[in-house]
């Protein structure tokens, strides 16, 4: 990750287009690579999306690669580890969604979500 | 990252919620989980954006750990390593906006992105 | 509609509100406002999301509320007229999308999304 | 808009596309068609935002037609009126945000958002 994230800024510098990359414009750009993600996903019942052909897996691929580079580009601008920030969060999520309270519920997920 | 990842399939499984986790559902986990992130930025200046106060930081880094964590389930059910995916998309960009054009070009990069 | 905006307008000059709606920003308040109505319909199957219960529903009803208003919000700072252009946007897609080679294919409309 | 929804049928309805519309789907296509409308703003200024050039001003609206059309074939499918789900929602903001509390005030704003 720590070398993904140096190619990441050597190709952002090399374009010269840090100066566009506010945190506000890098979170616009994950929303938009996510929307991306969401057309590949959006008529396709959930066992279609579990059994994607090559054609739609390349694409879905490409648009998860999008989404990480928006990513890793809008968490390093601003100092955070994404890998610490979520396991942070699944210690926060362990304790919100007790296994037995939470077992095998969507909507105790949801509501909470 | 791997073992984030082993943690995560634990925390699915002990709450029996892999029922629930198809790739399409996970797509639109990511999609609410972005949206709260973006909730974060909405009324920030782009200056602000890159300086955000304690409480505001705070709440970022948990939307970013949240979107780390769904964008990791769902590679992880498509069977996806997100930074294989991110590094050839990084390569494919570096051939679609070649420096000598996209130099300080924000409109370039927005026509083709 | 009119009225509606009317409304909208007045709304947001009693909280000066208008200083921080820029087109830019209101895209962002959908984006948040419609991330919240993902997380509505996340776990949902197909079929739940037909049959919501009253309390699903109730919270639906608001997000989409929340969603109007944000695009009415954006839409009437740039001047366009939404049914206006949701109905230029319409007969684009008929000839796009023709009867003989669209019916009943979901990959298709997907594919030229 | 009555007009306008009859004509999302008839579209829907010849193209025998009413299979693929569950509230859920319709929900991922707002989601898309929000993120292409979030790229068209990513990377310009909040000035920049409120005057577009002719041709991204087309584009705009192009996707405010996308994202209309989304939101009221959705609303459609739910039995849900958008403008009288947006002016309940208002009335609520009108109590949730009184004047003398948000005047001026993005932070009361988004926190409460």
């Amino acid at each position: 990750m720590r070398d993904l994230i140096e190619r990441i800024r050597d190709f952002n510098r090399e374009r010269d287009w840090e100066q566009f990359h506010s945190p506000k414009n890098l979170a616009m750009c994950l929303a938009a690579e996510v929307g991306e993600l969401i057309e590949q996903f959006q008529w396709l019942t959930e066992q279609q999306s579990h059994d994607l052909g090559p054609a739609r897996r390349a694409a879905v691929e490409e648009e998860l690669g999008d989404v990480t580079l928006c990513l890793l580009n809008l968490a390093d601008k601003l100092g955070v580890d994404v890998l610490d920030a979520a396991g942070r969060k699944l210690e926060k999520n362990k304790a919100k969604y007790p296994v037995h309270k939470a077992k095998g519920r969507a909507d105790k997920y949801t509501e909470l979500g």
